[in-house]
């Protein structure tokens, strides 16, 4: 890395926080680290990583990563671990208002505060894909950030703390329809004897092409201009409401296309028909 | 193409009708159309297609290719036809069901039956990026592929007629959930006054991401086998409500997420909790 050797403390070792400790060691880092049940650092330990007997034990190096379960977890710890002058960068997942909350704590307590979100697995931590968010203190960001490097490709979003949590949970709702989606299809091809291998290679073609549509969608929203002469909103109407009805028929649950049609329905009937499926924004915000 | 030219008829000249035609056209064969407004016939008259006063005129063709607005629609200008005798690719979108209905109509009037769905936008009908779905008599696709491939690239699916609009319908429920998805997500970042523009570079990625962790979901619904120690789907539950919480809490509407968040505790309620995503499927069919 080219990089001095940094004093890196890990509060948390689940899945996802073993695997942050694992990169920093890999890194060269000296490496303290924090859980409420120390068994869980045995293999990190093994790596040549500290064990603290006590948050405010990790919490005295350069810069303290928290990944915890919840909120809820988090606060006494961070608050045993007295925190004060250092910076802490929390990878804990919740809510934008929950990050938000948790900057103003930082802000009382005289700690430079870090928001982050991993879009990754564990098993992606340290490698060129796994992307991770960042909001908070610009300052404090940059300081550290060739310590987060290690992690995976950083990326600063601004000073509200909630933004990286809003940019997760916004990523995580795309991810979760397409994957629901994708469940839905396979089950509706599986009601006729399409198996998944037989289905999916067609169905991951066709997932690339729609990530060509987003781009487009995107434009129309940004510019409010729903005009279309390629796709207009009220044929995609009448096709979720075959959806619906063809999944009924073959037995199968509607959950999901019978909710995009309510959506896709609402806006036909505020005048969106003739416009573009972008226009469908307008009955979410 | 290589290939010797063939009289083919066209019946329904909307948007994607006079596509068709064109391709056709522009392949060298002898296409003469039928529309009920013959007005939409002139730029393809214009090109060398030759009017038909009655759709029996049309269909005196080598290949038959109907493209009306709806299957209500089209029915009676199929039996107007007089298609004894004749292939027929009816490309007229519907449900599984209305193409097995249509299907057993074809054989009881001496019709061989094609069933097809485009997955493209009339723009791309005749460029490599359209494939097109067909079901029904493998040996009248067979006979017509090298004309249906100046479409775009045809792939046969099997027998029963309704299996292309089932692929069509599953197809295009990823494309609205996937669509879906990316507007709430971009309704979500921009209550924060995040633009599309900012967004999207980073969704765009993620959504490329996203098709690389179906191929895994596929081959868990495959295998039966929802063991994870990847992402469990408690967690992924928890996080829809986060979304679900997050969105009323900006102001935005729910409707998606609060559906998939339905489908995902479902399945948590059923014991799927520790398991992996895929096994949401479980409670789809």
């Amino acid at each position: 890395m080219g990089e001095s050797k940094k004093q890196v403390g890990v509060l948390g070792l689940g899945r996802m926080g073993a695997a942050l400790a694992g990169a920093f060691l890999g890194a060269g880092h000296d490496v303290v680290v924090w859980n409420r049940s120390p068994l869980k650092a045995g293999p990190l330990l093994d790596r040549g990583a500290r064990l603290a007997a006590t948050p405010a034990e990790a919490a005295s190096a350069d810069v303290v990563v928290s990944c915890l379960s919840t909120y809820d977890t988090q606060q006494p710890v961070l608050e045993a671990a007295s925190l004060s002058g250092r910076t802490l960068v929390n990878l804990t997942s919740g809510t934008p208002e929950q990050a938000r909350v948790a900057a103003k704590w930082a802000a009382s307590a005289g700690v430079d505060y870090v928001d982050g979100v991993i879009m990754a697995v564990p098993q992606g931590i340290g490698t060129p894909s796994a992307r991770i968010l960042y909001s908070g203190s610009e300052a404090a960001f940059g300081a550290q950030r060739a310590v987060l490097e290690v992690l995976g490709e950083p990326m600063f979003l601004g000073a509200d703390a909630g933004l990286a949590a809003l940019y997760d949970l916004a990523l995580l709702g795309m991810m979760w329809s397409a994957m629901g989606g994708y469940l839905h299809a396979l089950a509706l091809v599986g009601s006729e004897g399409v198996t998944p291998e037989q289905f999916t290679p067609m169905a991951l073609e066709w997932h690339s092409a729609v990530g060509g549509f987003l781009s487009g969608i995107g434009a129309q929203v940004a510019s409010g201009d729903y005009e279309t002469d390629v796709s207009a909103l009220d044929i995609n109407a009448a096709g979720l409401a075959m959806l619906v009805e063809t999944s009924r028929a073959q037995g199968i649950g509607t959950t999901i296309p019978a909710a995009l049609r309510e959506l896709f329905d609402r806006a036909v009937a505020a005048g969106h028909g003739t416009h573009a499926i972008a226009s469908v924004i307008e009955e979410i915000r």
